[in-house]
């Protein structure tokens, strides 16, 4: 199924939400019901999705959670995206790239077996280490911008001339080639100060934004300033969800995370 | 067994040799036998290993040919990196980074399952991202500077003030602090003009030195330039090796490539 932009716009609006729900199944908060079974994150992950999966719009996996686990954690993983019912879009956070031939390799595993939607990328090898997956006419590739952690201060926001910062070249550089619509942009929601001008230097692109959530980032905030008539973001909360009472919380506490970050989204449609 | 920096030159000398294999094993370039084997990937790499452990300083296992192959593609990089004899340096060429709980998930899983000694980073998203790797204190972390591709120019090599560009201020961020010792660059051999400013900069660390081979760097350049007191440098070579005669090449033709490497170096010793 191809999952444009239109399709993801309409997705957004239909479910009157722009909740990517993050699955970072961290195996030693789980409760023990899932630590004492044979598959303890698919489980974990599967009863999630099983309880969310009308209410998001989005997943976001983290693969390391899952590599952490070798084999068995990647084939707990290909269950897991096997089971996310076909509307939801689904994104694999793994943070990959690398010189051509074996950008390649990574493409190939993401998106024709594992066949997700989209995958995170790091820019720092420039454009040619990531056309393997731009490639993919079909898919998304999701380039790191301005990421949530503190370090983005390192080298993100270097500026690398007067009133330009990197990451902003990193976007003006991909948007300038031919796979501008294949695009989106991971912007951190704890940047309160340079929203309005990344929503200007990409006007069109789809944002997904971490740092709601744990990190603290403003969900009004947020959504004033990188909505786009697109609709344009993707909002993950990954350990908010995930963890809403820390270590162990039960699916019901989970049900109400999700449900309480639903209501405070309808209230923008 | 802790593979200090003392430990690589010893190897380095010993075998007048800065030779690290990259084992990228393309399944779709490998001869029928081991296509037709129940472990392809892991079986050719194990006949290069058993034919190269004494010349080569240190291997360099590209993750993504392994990642590819999903569930049973790990399975084969454990098995793998067991046979691997002890005295070899094992880089886990995975260019993994990410927050700082996510990182820490791939650290556990490349330092402490898989136990290899090095593992890729990529610098993008700062030095709070890459922590959780260096916070291993017997452990390297590899952190590309300047890569080999053309796409190095896009970021890597901007400009962010006179005379200073992105990739030397990665250097020299990660360099002042407290883990500048285990800490690795990767710098490639195809960007001679920049080699002896490189090595003014960071004077004391060891360089992973990919492009030489197929990429077309130029070995004498390389090693006069950026060797030091140390040795200071680990020359990859992985198709030339690997494939020497394009698709299928047979192991007697690897055994020649790997010697020709072997000799082509012991020349500076």
């Amino acid at each position: 199924m191809l999952k444009d932009q239109q399709y993801i716009t309409e997705r957004i609006r239909s479910l009157k939400s722009f909740l990517c729900i993050g699955l970072d199944p961290d195996v030693d908060k789980l409760p023990e019901v899932y630590k004492n079974s044979s598959a303890p994150v698919l489980n974990f992950c599967a009863d999630v999705v099983d309880n969310s999966f009308e209410k998001a719009v989005a997943y976001k996996i983290n693969i390391a959670f899952f590599e952490s686990l070798g084999p068995d954690g990647w084939r707990q993983l290909e269950e897991l995206v096997a089971m996310i019912p076909k509307e939801c879009f689904i994104i694999a956070d793994a943070k990959r790239a690398d010189i051509g031939n074996t950008s390649a390799q990574y493409a190939k595993y993401y998106f024709e077996r594992l066949q997700v939607d989209a995958l995170t990328l790091h820019p720092y090898m420039g454009i040619d280490s990531l056309e393997p997956f731009l490639n993919y006419k079909n898919k998304w590739s999701v380039i790191l911008a301005l990421t949530s952690n503190p370090g983005s201060a390192d080298f993100e926001k270097i500026e690398i001339k007067e009133n330009e910062l990197l990451f902003e070249r990193v976007i003006q550089k991909f948007n300038s080639t031919l796979y501008a619509d294949q695009i989106m942009y991971v912007v951190g929601a704890t940047h309160p100060d340079y929203m309005s001008k990344i929503r200007t230097q990409a006007p069109n692109n789809f944002l997904l934004i971490p740092g709601v959530g744990e990190q603290g980032g403003d969900l009004d905030l947020t959504v004033h300033s990188l909505r786009n008539e697109r609709e344009g973001i993707l909002i993950n909360v990954s350990r908010k969800i995930l963890f809403p009472k820390g270590l162990e919380s039960k699916i019901g506490d989970i049900k109400n995370a999700i449900q309480s970050y639903s209501d405070q989204m309808s209230k923008y449609f």
